[in-house]
């Protein structure tokens, strides 16, 4: 297995800080020799258990100096977890399962897998005209909004579902490319569609999972999905609870991430769910029918590409890690990590969901989610 | 690899609340069950990436809320940890070793491991006149106490180290088994005594390291220990930075196990630390010299055979696991985990140590150790 990591990483979109930028082009060696610090000093404690304490804090603090110490602590945190684990995201040949599973998925890690889809027949045979052929008069669900964002803030106010339509695949591909389309196409629908309204038609294309993830996890995925569109749609910065593999196979992704403890960086903020729908050929936002759930959404209230310090200045403490991922690779996106995901024109993916461990790990990333939510951390 | 759990891991030293053996006895497809239970809920929230925010508290908090509020939420946090990953520990044969990493390690969560040890000459070969025949002239580190608690909180005021002895093995044998000694002699300083101090005389009868725990891990172990030692030797309740191999060749060995998540509850208090010197035929308890390093050590307050619930009422929700291994069985106890050690007279055991990966679990917990002790949480 093989890691490496050229400057190409760093890409320019957003504001990138120059710390950042160092923790990108950071080479795998110099982590480990980080690491091994780390591990000498722990070493050298010895069966020393517990980080001798500080002289204790006496009596009770006020509020505010609550809310500073837990924010202090929630920033060391973010720093520590950074330091270990590394901002950065190595290029891996081909892993073994357990290569695997001790280097990225047992550390909670990103990495970008190449060599393992040399053998897809989707990578030669998925032009737009194959694909009609074999698609063209099934139907999927597509995304469509006025400007590419769906499941986004709007107006600092709302959380807004895009419109869904189902289609056939040609009256989609038709629309993705009608020049001039103010409409925004993406086919995104993240409901298994590969297999439950794509199904055989294309599934000897691709893998129905990946083996070495497999064996690594010791399950099948749980939802393989396909994704088509252009550069105006983003999926805004948000986290799944699922180990995701997400193998590009046209054009290029784009993802900017944040690992689980940036949560308290980012501002999650409880937002009224709308959805967008056009009639009469205009574009309203519009409240949710009756049947359709939850009212409520907590989702990030930083743009990360136009951060507000003002408004979110513990932005500045998130952990960046932006990578480009290129036909033929495979994103590893570790479960819980934050993640913003752009595009290059006519980009085509599939993903594949893998249930995560629920553990210690996700318990101790409530408690945090819980204790940010109350402490009205800024 | 099969896992099985049965009754007689329910030892009943110690005070064993209903609640506790109930977890013990809980079988590990209920297990499964509960996990894919969450899953479950965690399937149908799909894309739904933030937990929908509680309505939001307003106003500051005053500070004797904020210790209520951090208490209720690391009490929910040990629950859920619980919840998630159980108090229990499996019997499982010979794993593989993505076995072990994906079922074990990643979850952070303890087992016992049979069928690893059969083709070890230790099992057959280390009795008392074999180890005096291989060891008789040479010099091991040896731990001595007047009640068998080294490193131990004593009068609930000072941390006691033993005394250290140097002694031929031939001696420490004598001395161990000597009638009316009332010195308490414990071969278990863990010093990596198996390869610096005995060397090749026994390195041919247990293995220089677990090879599916070489594979798992990816290297080999920092330390291999020899532990040789009578039922008055009792290790306190403490935690390793190391993923600990714990082999029994002889005798029985007794954990009480509690996950890194019961921290709060467990209460860590920085002691003065002394050591015990038997001077002139009397114990005393004595400073440290100048050269012993750090005078402060922080230790687990709480007495897990006989806790006061008045001085330390959480501990009522510290997630308690216990086990007996037997000879020829080894005991996965994984990093950061808390353990007290007890054993049947005629014991002898060797640990394998192996580095733990430092990563956000490892600054989780710190974050929690940090809060904890600024909060004074009762």
């Amino acid at each position: 297995m093989e890691a490496s990591l050229s400057e190409e990483e760093s890409l320019e979109a957003g504001r990138m800080k120059a710390s950042e930028s160092e923790n990108i082009e950071i080479g795998v060696e110099k982590l480990q020799v980080k690491i091994k610090r780390v591990r000498v000093l722990q070493l050298l404690c010895s069966v020393s258990v517990l980080v001798v304490a500080n002289a204790a804090l006496s009596g009770s603090m006020e509020a505010p100096e609550w809310q500073r110490t837990l924010r202090d602590e929630l920033v060391q945190l973010g720093k520590e977890a950074q330091e270990l684990t590394g901002s950065f995201c190595p290029r891996i040949e081909n892993p073994s399962a357990l290569e695997f599973l001790r280097d990225f998925v047992l550390p909670n890690r990103p990495c970008i897998i190449t060599g393992a889809m040399e053998e897809w027949p989707a990578r030669r045979q998925w032009s737009n005209e194959y694909l009609t052929g074999r698609l063209g008069e099934k139907k999927v669900s597509v995304n469509v909004t006025p400007d590419g964002r769906g499941d986004a803030i709007v107006d600092d106010k709302f959380f807004v579902l895009p419109e869904e339509r189902l289609m056939t695949f040609a009256q989609f591909l038709a629309e993705l490319y009608r020049e001039g389309n103010d409409d925004v196409l993406y086919l995104s629908h993240q409901n298994d569609n590969l297999r439950s309204q794509i199904g055989e038609a294309l599934l000897n294309d691709v893998p129905p999972s990946i083996p070495f993830v497999d064996d690594a996890l010791g399950h099948g995925p749980d939802a393989v999905n396909l994704w088509m569109g252009d550069s105006r749609s983003v999926t805004t910065l948000h986290k799944d609870h699922y180990e995701n593999l997400y193998a590009v196979i046209r054009g290029e992704k784009i993802f900017t991430l944040y690992p689980p403890t940036s949560l308290p960086f980012l501002y999650p903020h409880p937002y009224g769910i709308r959805r967008y729908r056009k009639e009469g050929g205009a574009w309203r936002i519009c409240e949710l029918g009756e049947q359709e759930g939850e009212e409520v959404k907590s989702w990030i209230s930083v743009n990360p590409n136009a951060p507000d310090y003002d408004r979110h200045p513990l932005f500045e403490f998130a952990s960046k890690t932006q990578v480009r991922v290129r036909p033929g690779e495979m994103l590893y996106l570790p479960s819980m990590w934050f993640h913003q995901v752009e595009q290059s024109d006519d980009t085509v993916a599939v993903n594949y969901w893998y249930d995560m461990v629920y553990g210690d790990r996700y318990a101790y990333h409530k408690f945090i989610e819980s204790m940010v939510r109350q402490a009205h951390i800024k």
